[in-house]
């Protein structure tokens, strides 16, 4: 029997969508769209884990291979199809099925929206941390394929340490769910981490139990100007014995990011321009009282000892999010800036000034007119670059090479937060050995012998 | 050539010892002791990964397995070796590499022991924060390959979460080197996590790279009596929100664990017998000033409130001391309470007070005499339990069949914290479903496909 029509004598009516009525958006993520004329067979929306389990061991018989599709916020390819593919979306699972207040987990089907998930749990008194800009669409499930970082990763962790429990379906269609609830469980191998961060390759996400904490009760932020990024690493450590578990944020902004977020964009910049480095700080805490005293006391003591040269202390929720504006400026500066190639990579943080000055040194060496900015979660080890260089068109390639090998010089990563999938693939061997390589091809034989997940992506 | 002269000829003279001149502590971990007259057919200390490396590779050839030793302070039999295996001491390999204090990180091998590890990061002004009883003699090595947990979970999470990088030789000798120190790197599948909490299966853990912490500054304890377990988890959900991230403990002591902890031992009792259950919390933060008035306000509203019945806060680290002690009795109480059957297992916090009711019915209604004790760090759902029957021999099979049976009714784990090794592997499947184990098996055979890593432990 032909796939799609099997497919259809297994699911419901209007779950198996199939040629000219396949809808573009399932062509592409955010950035990587299907060649030209690629379409799938199939796109697929399952309403239960018994639905996909279904449609994996079907595909599974014909040797089709299937790309899991979240929301499609992607930034590396990941969820891209290919020709022929079987696309399986998750967006209708989208049931939010219990909120423990005791044990502080929500469960949740793969589909749900982030910012449901996190309104969800604010009306339940508590908070799920993570959050990255795109929260409006993407989808859980496909946070957790690619283990979503955000702005909160220095307090609350990568979207992996978020995960209590998953349920994921194999590549053959068996069902392996381990929904736990609890912090402590060593009841054999953790295999949950298989399914967090590997991009659909080994096994569709169908089911989480994730991590809740406590509300915080205080928020206090302010934008910093220093001297150089020696003394933010002198503020890093600082905040981090001061402010205890309470630091959420530490963003850092070199001065040509600065330039283009403020009077690039003809925007009035809070700080003057001219300061070596400029820094983003928010803590949150669990006292109103106490909280916002105690931080503008770390940001007056470093003013006095010279580590912080000028600093704007947010007095509001709105000054807040004024400051906030510089750093989240980042998808417009290209209005300034002009067009260029952008990166997302990590650098031991201890490391990350002079990388940006090696990697400024060796960009202009090439090109004459090339510039490029810095900016990002310091605190992390993760930095986003921009780099243009005057030449037309964007000579891509060649920046890559020159960005990457800076990075493996300092034993960095190629993908910080946003993953390999397919364009980052060509790169893998710059932060990751032929041994560390070969252990991710092994484990993607032992799940998905006959390579119909995602086949291609990551390595 | 035999297995012991290929050993030798590419080891170091004093790095294999065969025969009689094997010493009786690589025979047992701290609870399980190999089969009378077992032997092992040799002991190897290797000093480097690559001494690891040649070993396993011989052994391999050989297809002789190979037990992993840390410090032998195991609690389920994982290092217990059988008869014709070859031992694998990681003791000689204790180097501290380095300590990064701008990435808050320290790459170590595996053999140095965790209170060498706590105290090169103290001295750092740095701190480590996993802590176990057997500090002293656990091996960092060990802890990873167990993925220890201790009192300070709530805060910092299990070891698997301290864990930045690492180095592990596979069964054949293949070194795969991921020493990671950046809080983001999604540059492909997190290989690492195979090896923390595996018990030495799918490879042999060689270097770390540790996360470390900011050393708080200020030390808040008290002893509470609350009239039930309810109360205990209002509080709970107080402590969370008003102390924020500096909540570092919450250890519930139910009234028959503090009966033995106390009078049963002779000891004065810091509170009056006859409370509901008892309550040592303590929280950690980065202001002395701050802290301890913030703490004692959140112990007088809960009194005020009718959450606390009685409350004791340590007015000095000695009185901590003496709070925790009674805590710390844990490992003396079968002076008082008799000899028992012990157990280490996770129920989801909420219904933890249900779980004890109910185990305690079902074990009194099997023997008269029946009594059992619980205890543990009910934030992490991790409660400890003993039990004693009245009867002679202590019938533990049957005592084991109710205590797990009610774990599996309640969905919970059979180990929180101390793995599964030989001693929990009956029940394994009480906890984790035939395709969880299932996949646990595929990824063995992946890594191992001699069986040679530490073959019959954990499934």
């Amino acid at each position: 029997m032909d796939i799609v029509r099997e497919l259809r004598s297994r699911l419901a009516a209007d779950a198996v969508i199939a040629g000219a009525e396949i809808e573009e958006r399932h062509l592409r993520d955010f950035l990587v769209a299907a060649p030209p004329g690629v379409r799938p067979v199939a796109v697929v929306y399952p309403r239960s884990t018994a639905d996909v389990a279904a449609t994996l061991a079907i595909c599974n018989a014909h040797r089709v291979p299937v790309v899991p599709q979240g929301g499609l916020t992607g930034l590396a390819g990941g969820a891209t199809p290919m020709a022929g593919w079987v696309v399986l979306s998750l967006q209708r699972m989208r049931a939010i099925e219990e909120i423990d207040r005791q044990a502080a987990t929500m469960t949740v089907e793969a589909g749900v929206p982030l910012q449901l998930v996190q309104e969800a749990a604010d009306a339940a008194d508590l908070l799920f941390p993570m959050d990255i800009g795109a929260r409006g669409s993407c989808l859980i499930g496909g946070n957790v394929s690619t283990n979503a970082g955000g702005n909160r990763v220095l307090r609350y962790g990568m979207t992996r340490e978020l995960v209590l429990g998953l349920e994921a379906v194999l590549a053959d269609g068996t069902i392996v769910t381990s929904l736990n609830k609890m912090l402590k469980n060593n009841a054999g191998y953790d295999i949950k981490q298989l399914f967090i961060g590997s991009e659909g390759t080994l096994g569709v996400v169908t089911r989480l139990v994730l991590r809740l904490f406590p509300k915080p009760r205080s928020l206090a932020t302010a934008l910093c100007g220093l001297p150089d990024y020696d003394r933010a690493l002198m503020m890093l450590q600082r905040a981090r014995a001061h402010l205890s578990g309470a630091l959420t944020a530490f963003e850092v902004m070199w001065p040509r990011y600065y330039f283009h977020a403020t009077e690039g964009l003809s925007r009035r910049a809070p700080l003057p321009q001219g300061h070596g480095v400029y820094l983003l700080i928010e803590a949150m805490g669990g006292d109103r009282v106490e909280d916002e005293p105690r931080f503008a006391r770390l940001i007056e003591g470093a003013l006095e000892d010279g580590i912080v040269s000028d600093a704007i202390i947010a007095q509001s929720l709105k000054d807040a999010r004024d400051l906030w504006s510089v750093r989240d400026a980042a998808g417009e500066i290209g209005r300034s800036f002009g067009p260029g190639a952008t990166f997302d990579v990590s650098i031991p943080t201890g490391e990350l000034g002079k990388f940006a000055e090696v990697l400024t040194e060796r960009l202009t060496a090439r090109w004459a007119d090339a510039d490029a900015v810095f900016f990002g979660h310091v605190a992390d080890a993760n930095v986003h670059i921009s780099v243009r260089t005057g030449a037309k068109p964007l000579p891509l390639h060649d920046i890559e090479e020159i960005v990457y090998g800076t990075v493996r010089d300092w034993g960095g990563s190629v993908s910080a937060e946003h993953g390999i999938g397919l364009l980052k693939k060509p790169y893998l061997g710059y932060s990751r050995s032929p041994a560390e390589i070969e252990v991710m091809k092994r484990l993607k034989a032992a799940l998905d012998p006959r390579g119909i997940l995602n086949p291609g992506k990551v390595f």
